[in-house]
């Protein structure tokens, strides 16, 4: 029998958090005079109340969790915190539908970005915020549990980051609520850092503090209908870019940074390969509308290596309607949302680890081939990679794409065409945010899809971001009867 | 120094082979009072001087070959092969450009049947059979391969399916000879039979043959612009759904039948796998039809049985643009275009037992993840898989896909549309024929396709076939330093 007290007691606590976070959003309508500080307030109050009477019901003696009371833990908390945090989207006087409300906090949350708001012109300061705020509160929650959770679960071949004192979870605790307390404050400082450049760069202090929210999130909400498009600043381009990449990178060695180890985050390989990878791609889509569409050179980095690093990162802003830069972008752009980010950071998608795992498994296949009688071992990082890392990784692999078939399959039942079906399930898997195409391509938005595909576009998000085996263990029956 | 005496001896017996089946077309063409004939007649006598001089300036003493050799002689051979096949393209009235006369041979060969000939009606009958031979040629040839050599070269976890005596290729050849032999009357068996079946069902003489040998060979080149939807007849449709299924199963498995254990063919779990998933899919698209598109249940059975089977191994005939079908088929078709049928059939594709093998060690993994303290071991057809093996077919699946990814991307880069460079690109990586969309769908052809792009799809359709690491080995530094 598995003992749910814990875990009602972090969900509480989680809950109560939430609730509290939704002052803010409050406290801006307020002093804004905008009405809607009372969705707040009811959101706030019902959030902490459930919140406050899971902890006290829940009396539990410790936090000491077992790895399938972690497992729980985790998607229940996902499922659960979307939930509360749909409440003044559903509250508010936008007249969303309950559907509706729950894809865009999940879309929040998981730090995708997708929107079913058409104008968000209309929408109340406090509303805007609180997008921000759900991908801020979303990407350092995935960098956390990235850290602590993650590799004790090994999943998908998180098991490679595993800090030597996470073997056991009651040991690992006030080790990582350490560094995670440590890294909660980096996240936060270079969020102000990016706040600050960008409301020097010309945005309101208000756009500034939600965009610096989203991007280092790499989540990818905006104040305006035309994402960063409204602004159309070179230098703000650049800013986000740059904010767009830190945040792709992984915290732990920032923290490292700060401890006197700056070395540490140029010499990980996975940092170099996600470099090099953005660099090559930026290069090749910057020469293609330079060479291929007659913009001019600069102007045409500036939206290569904006556009790119915002999908690849799964961030997912959008400075112009990239599926209007001919056929070639397209399928590029759709590969692309697969890649995403390093481990360890708020990024989504397959993780360049994984690839550099993939490819290094390969490579041995090739010279094995070639030379039967050798020994080749596969190296990450410089370090051997175990078979259980290996095999770890490539089932994740696909799983992730069987996952991502199945998804656009059920779209496409719903009536949606190919590159909408297609491109819909990727950027909901990778947590990217934008499809591609006219319906919800970055000019578009998720409004007019079916209730259903909604639906089944917030599972997509979810099982994305937990790393798609966190929740779908849960389905298998070894797991119950263990 | 690797020999390549041997090599270029049994290339020229290949050529010598290819010389003489060329008479074949040549008699029809002459006998029709076709001046075509000549065509043939030039072509053969081409071959045949290059085959025999490379036999007579080979002078090797056996035919006993190493692994690198073995590569070395599959992807030239194939490459070879296909450039004198193409010959009678080029040299015939059709005016085709030799690009289109390599994509052509290339197409048939690898038992793609994707065709640059926009109407076949305009084709001269030797022409035609030439098309079917190539197909029926590539059909026992791959078949051959991955009995006798593919094992051998442990190439995507073909290793799996080495027979007790082909562990020492000089041991190996008199058995694997003697295997290759009965498997070869087996085949000319098979399409023997349904050639008959065919002919009984309404279709000429000539048509019948030509059928038959691209349905057994799941080819797809069809004798009429309109393939199989000229006929119009749910008999025909019937026998050629049959015979591509049965051209999709372990042709060993016949042998084993014919040697009094019929029950090895059922035991199989590949073939069970197989089967079942051909009737899920089938089941669900009529129901689609049906239940969608208010087409009456048993043409919908008619229409969703054809075009399933023909899709997912990779035949390509059609009887009705099924891209018309409605929004849902064409994700559903472009995502069974990569399954395949069994190993050690006429089929390409990533094959049913590789994606059994991915299931069972995710499937191991999620037990893993549920039980960290359990033991789980993946099972194929009731054997232990070796960690080799799933190390071998997961890159396999990795490697199918990164190729598929760039030549997409590549496609598009040379104009052309989303879906056309997607389908396209895993059209020829699974040697299915037909892509999606207006342009290279069930009802049209690759002609219009730029030079490039054409080059671009041969390169994809032999990679395909020879299950990519066989051609890509030889682009390593180990495989030429070892």
């Amino acid at each position: 029998m598995i003992d749910f007290r814990p875990i009602s007691l972090i969900l509480g606590i989680l809950l109560t958090t939430l609730a509290v976070v939704m002052a803010v959003p409050a406290a801006v309508d307020a002093a804004t005079g905008n009405p809607d500080w009372q969705v707040f307030a009811v959101s706030a109050g019902v959030t902490l109340f459930i919140g406050v009477s899971l902890i006290i019901t829940s009396r539990a003696g410790g936090v000491s969790l077992s790895a399938r009371q972690a497992f729980i833990l985790t998607t229940l908390s996902w499922i659960v915190l979307t939930l509360f945090a749909a409440l003044p989207f559903a509250f508010s006087g936008l007249q969303m539908s309950f559907s509706d409300a729950y894809f865009e906090a999940m879309s929040g949350i998981t730090t995708t970005g997708a929107t079913v708001i058409v104008n968000l012109e209309n929408v109340p300061p406090g509303l805007l915020l609180w997008r921000a705020l759900l991908q801020w509160l979303g990407g350092i929650g995935i960098i956390v549990m990235a850290l602590a959770v993650m590799p004790m679960l090994r999943v998908g071949g998180m098991q490679l980051f595993r800090m030597e004192s996470s073997d056991q979870s009651e040991k690992a605790m006030p080790r990582a609520a350490q560094v995670a307390s440590t890294i909660g404050v980096i996240y936060l400082g270079l969020t102000a850092i990016w706040a600050a450049a960008m409301w020097f760069a010309g945005m309101s202090g208000f756009d500034a503090i939600a965009h610096a929210m989203t991007t280092i999130a790499t989540g990818g909400f905006s104040t305006h209908t035309a994402s960063i498009g409204y602004y159309n600043s070179t230098l703000i381009d650049a800013i986000i870019t740059l904010g767009m990449i830190v945040g792709s990178l992984p915290f732990l060695l920032y923290l490292f940074a700060l401890q006197g180890k700056p070395g540490a985050l140029f010499r990980d390989t996975q940092v170099q390969w996600f470099l090099t990878t953005l660099f090559v791609l930026v290069t090749v889509v910057a020469g293609w509308l330079w060479l291929g569409r007659g913009i001019e050179p600069l102007q045409a980095l500036r939206f290569s290596s904006f556009n790119v690093v915002s999908i690849m990162t799964g961030t997912g802003y959008a400075t112009d309607g990239f599926d209007r830069w001919g056929p070639f972008v397209v399928p590029l752009f759709f590969f692309i949302m697969f890649v995403g980010g390093c481990a360890g950071s708020t990024t989504c998608g397959i993780k360049i680890f994984r690839f550099q795992i993939l490819y290094a498994a390969a490579r041995t296949q090739f010279q094995h081939l070639a030379q039967p009688h050798g020994v080749f071992i596969p190296y990450y990082n410089r370090n051997p990679i175990s078979d259980e890392v290996i095999q770890s990784v490539m089932s994740f692999f696909f799983v992730f794409l069987a996952t991502f078939a199945l998804l656009a399959i059920l779209l496409a039942m719903l009536g949606l065409d190919f590159l909408t079906s297609v491109s819909a399930a990727a950027s909901a898997i990778a947590n990217v945010g934008p499809g591609l195409g006219h319906v919800i391509g970055p000019e578009g938005t998720y409004a007019s899809l079916p209730v259903a595909a909604k639906w089944l576009l917030s599972i997509g998000m979810l099982l994305g971001r937990l790393e798609l085996f966190t929740v779908m263990v849960l389905f298998t029956r070894a797991f119950w009867r263990a």
